[in-house]
């Protein structure tokens, strides 16, 4: 069972035209969907993620609700660490807490080698059953959090403002560093391979915070472990680069690698695909707060970042940043009508 | 008494070469000096702010103590709002709160006239004796919160993550947005007018969260009203512009105004000056977080900065962002004597 290969998603991620721009949502499978909402009722994040059918339910989900050309993977960015026996858990309301972070050289080298075949088969379960249930009718993306981003999380014990902990490391004890990031690059290129083994048609790397960085620093050291991983992944497969707030990183994302880079809504996608060039693709780019407002907003939205676009070939359409909580569903629908509606006059 | 028109930080925002690179640091008076804590045992940040001996001392410290081009009056961006009535309080440790967040047209429409030169006597007090004390010196700059940035904290009622409330005004009511924000730009204008006839030298406009929002959004609902503040500033006193994670948003910034454009650093200077053309300055743009790591790492921070500016006429040196409180002031200290060293030679 392979999906069509007239996938209008598949095929603007190869930069090949496409009779209307492919559209999804970063977070489309989430609180704002009624349906997730009643599945949440009866578990936690965290059994979500480790119970197939559950995951692949909600994966499936958005498709028949929004109409959108992909379907994600639903999983978590820190799934990956929990077998290194940090003491991942989900707080109520306040995002990822690590009860262990990592401070020193000892902590990194103190984790135990883990195989994510072996450590997460819920996660491979979840992707072919997904795909089954997907049927062919549009892609699976499968996803892994981007080496820096997932080391944030480590290092701060959680989410963070000013990622201080975390430039500390960096600067003043490199080898560590190092040594941490090269752990989880090899971790995340075989997680994203058996993702791939599993069915996923494309991948997405997110690194969700590496805009807290300068370029000089970005270059230095994330971009040697992020080529890393998108070195390890069979060409094929179509791999979407992401960020947030990344507006002066773009020339560097790109030279780590991905055939579309995804673009938060914080920059003009016109400016920023011509910064990368013809080689890539882009994948944006509305505020997601856009979609809390009214129908002409949104329509104004989407126009100005089609128009942005140009038609030119390798554009996937896609909010800045994941859906927001409090958004009316029917306002995320109405934006991937709005896509395919103006992208096909 | 007037400074002397050798100031380096003068030259440089007026783009005539300099025998050294100014530098200043935002946020030089703060908690990370021994001297404002122990100030700061003695009274709050609003009684201190409304304390012109205080404010005024608190101002020319880190003249001595750092060796810095520039002095910058200490008060907050939000002092101006204080005589709206909305209830503004500093709560500990937690930035500042007002008590009766703006929302709906009515809370707009309700707000009186206030005139700062009436409401505001001790900023323009402070200016004068810190003028005085500065006796020439270094020049000291004034500073007041753009538009933007003081309404989303009137909207949210505190510091925010998303700027949602602000967000939705603005797309949704944009009457009321478009009142609020004319209301703010003439009391901002008037501000830092008062500020300028008590003796500032050059004035800094601080939209720092502007860069929350999308180009367009940016163009459409802030540029006007931050263009206005400009516009009713003597052109003969050079005027700052800055904000942070504006990667994206540095040319409308420049088209709103400012002789010289802050930069934060997640942007490379070299890269932003050559977007924003030979027409302005630019100030910036060293994290700092580097200031809490080693004196290699700041020395090698400065060096890229300086490099990146290539000794064009035009550039402040400064951080990215304020001071953070956790930073060792010797660091500080170490980069502004960087910064001469590296730039005369």
């Amino acid at each position: 069972m392979s999906v069509a290969p007239a996938s209008a998603f598949l095929r603007a991620c190869r930069r090949f035209p496409v009779p209307y721009t492919p559209v999804w949502a970063m977070r489309q499978a989430g609180r704002y969907l009624p349906e997730y909402r009643r599945i949440r009722e009866r578990m936690s994040l965290l059994q979500l993620c480790e119970t197939p059918e559950a995951a692949a339910e909600v994966t499936v989900q958005p498709v028949d609700r929004l109409g959108v050309d992909a379907a994600i993977l639903f999983a978590d960015i820190l799934l990956v660490v929990e077998p290194l026996g940090v003491g991942l858990d989900y707080a109520k309301g306040e995002g990822p807490v690590i009860a262990r972070p990592l401070r020193a050289h000892d902590d990194v080298a103190r984790l135990p080698d883990v195989d994510p075949n072996d450590a997460l088969p819920f996660v491979f379960e979840t992707v072919r059953l997904a795909r089954r249930a997907l049927a062919g009718r549009v892609p699976l993306i499968g996803f892994a959090g981007a080496p820096f981003t997932v080391a944030s999380y480590l290092i701060e014990g959680g989410p963070s403002r000013d990622f201080l902990q975390t430039k500390r490391l960096m600067y003043t004890d490199p080898n560590t560093w190092t040594a941490l990031m090269e752990r989880l690059s090899a971790l995340t290129a075989r997680y994203l391979r058996g993702q791939i083994s599993a069915g996923a048609d494309a991948v997405q790397l997110f690194d969700s915070w590496a805009g807290c960085l300068s370029p000089d620093a970005y270059r230095r050291y994330v971009m040697p472990h992020s080529r890393a991983v998108f070195a390890a992944l069979p060409p094929e497969v179509p791999a979407i680069h992401f960020g947030t707030g990344t507006a002066g990183l773009l020339e560097a994302m790109r030279d780590a690698g991905g055939q579309i880079i995804g673009l938060d809504w914080r920059v003009d996608l016109g400016d920023a695909w011509a910064r990368l060039g013809p080689d890539v693709g882009v994948q944006g780019n509305l505020d997601p707060a856009v979609l809390l407002t009214t129908q002409a907003e949104i329509e104004r939205g989407v126009h100005g970042i089609l128009n942005a676009a140009a038609g030119r070939p390798g554009h996937v359409f896609n909010l800045g940043h994941g859906v927001l909580p409090e958004t009316p569903w029917e306002h995320v629908r109405a934006m991937v009508d709005m896509v395919h509606e103006m992208s096909r006059r």
